[in-house]
């Protein structure tokens, strides 16, 4: 607890970027995804809801909260694909984690890179229990927004580095391969989905499109890779051939989400898929042979949230990277907080 | 929407101790209460949820979100009993108001200050309606924290001047009297709560008890008065006694919210009450006699919250009075989060 009760420290925009250069991005990567291990080996300790949304014609608002009984986090994010057309983000979020003893909040943060950063150390995360041993070539279909941070975090945890591109708009490629070109990756532009799969024990796909859509076909899946399924995030929009699907074993967060807004809101609501944490936690297996599918239905769950927001806590108390918001009433007597307002400076000054 | 795509204007509560005494306290009351009248006239356009709420052993965390289709807002609060022995708040709150077309923020704003201001405004609206006519004498049970803010929100609505104050700690009751002196009241510090209620046409309760409680018994209460029940406001938390319940017409913000969380707890689930917006919008009657016992059964709804961030966002951008925050990433290519991350200043710095 600050001794300055009204104080919330704050992570801006500006403050996240230098948080992760100063850490390193691939290290960043690392560390979130350390940390949503923990948090998913803990899994049963926290209260788990599906986001709170509120639609509208044009896109969704969100709230993810939860709470492992001694921290409290949540995010709130949109998603409006028309945004992009106004120079708008498609997506932008922020988060706050609270300390549940006293409900005062003890971090407020921008979270829309953090958010690609978590998603991409999920993903990371979840190749590392189901990807087949020694991958080091993934497919990376969607080259857009958070396509990059994907690679980083595969290389990072996996040691990935080889990449093969491909994007319906080769403008999307050749910005992903410049971005990553620094970064100790072997490249390939792909002209085709089916050209970018060609040899690679994992394939990413993680496109923008906003409706049912053909990413990965069945004809393109040989046997033994790990999918990674990003795209694929809400109601309506899938990215993975049902037949695909069906010949996977699936893996998910949380099943009461994912099967509203994963790929797998393709098949019956009773499809067999399994959790996540509890590969993590040991279990159930992960890979269990050299010719079995495996597909992490990634969706984002408020605990990888949760993860990120107590990681970055931690760096900014062992770093100072932050600033301070007056966001908390702090009367000297609880009790008289009309006092505190009529005898502030402000009065005097009105 | 702002040049500057990643700034959100913030209210601290120094900026909201400025926007109150620049506006005038009573003024702002008063237009708080022109808002909360506004949107329950329209309270069928709203999205309507109960809070989301997060139980710990020592207290509570819950956000209200609701939306009107234009714009959508959410309040954090925390409830904390506890919290004063540290000297903490038991309730802090900050609160944030989007765009529903874009889903970018627009306000983020500390909201304790605000909720406090808030509730008074809608227990002034809700009596406006309900009181008896000419009513110019108050009983305030409960000299706490909000005690102040309904008396100025009865003057600044119906024009009552004569505050009878009770509550049983005369140190709180000292301490309400003062703040009140300089603001044009009759004031009479009370030994006992039925010495309070002598003559007072209208009954306000706000005490902090949290338990079952009874701050208002039967023999109190005469024909015609108006009770403004502001205190019993959540599960296991209620002030008046059930027979009073019972003689009384009972009127309410929103029924699934305050059968759960309000007086009325005690009665049957099937106990008929009235919404209050029905009789803001004309729909059904407010006070229909002089010897009816009216009272509002307050415990907070979300779209009052939403219409105080509709009035401070008003505000600001009349007044200039608001820090601006680096919350949302805004890339030159929203396809291009990486580059941002990868081209920033903070790459060179760190």
């Amino acid at each position: 607890m600050s001794a300055k009760l009204n104080v919330v420290p704050f992570v801006s925009v500006d403050s996240m970027m230098t948080l992760v250069h100063r850490t390193g991005v691939e290290r960043f990567l690392a560390d979130l995804a350390r940390y949503i291990e923990d948090d998913f080996r803990r899994w049963e300790n926290f209260d788990k809801t599906p986001r709170i949304a509120s639609h509208s014609l044009e896109g969704v608002i969100e709230l993810m909260p939860t709470s492992d009984g001694n921290h409290y986090g949540f995010k709130y994010v949109n998603g409006h694909p028309k945004n992009t057309r106004d120079g708008l983000q498609t997506v932008t979020a922020f988060g706050l984690l609270a300390d549940v003893s006293t409900g005062y909040p003890i971090l407020l943060t921008e979270m829309t890179i953090l958010t690609a950063l978590r998603t991409a150390a999920m993903s990371a995360v979840a190749a590392k229990y189901l990807a087949p041993r020694g991958a080091s070539r993934m497919a990376l279909i969607g080259n857009g927004a958070q396509s990059e941070f994907q690679a980083l975090a595969f290389k990072a945890l996996l040691g990935v580095d080889e990449v093969r591109l491909y994007d319906v708009d080769p403008a999307a490629t050749r910005k992903c391969a410049a971005n990553l070109a620094k970064h100790g990756f072997s490249i390939t532009a792909c002209r085709t989905a089916t050209e970018a799969v060609e040899g690679a024990q994992i394939i990413t796909t993680v496109t923008a499109d906003k409706q049912y859509a053909t990413v990965l076909s069945d004809n393109m899946v040989g046997s033994g890779v790990h999918i990674n399924a990003v795209g694929g995030d809400c109601p309506g929009k899938t990215e993975i051939q049902r037949e695909v699907l069906l010949r996977s074993d699936v893996f998910v967060e949380y099943p009461p989400q994912t099967r509203i807004e994963g790929d797998i809101q393709q098949l019956p609501a009773d499809h067999p898929v399994e959790e996540l944490w509890k590969v993590i936690a040991g279990l159930v297996p992960g890979r269990r042979d050299e010719r079995q599918i495996t597909l992490f239905d990634s969706v984002g769950f408020a605990i990888e949230d949760f993860s990120a927001l107590r990681y970055v806590h931690e760096r900014i108390l062992e770093t100072g990277i932050y600033d301070e918001l007056d966001l908390i009433a702090d009367p000297d007597d609880p009790r008289d907080l009309f006092g505190m307002l009529m005898r502030s400076p402000a009065a005097a000054a009105a």
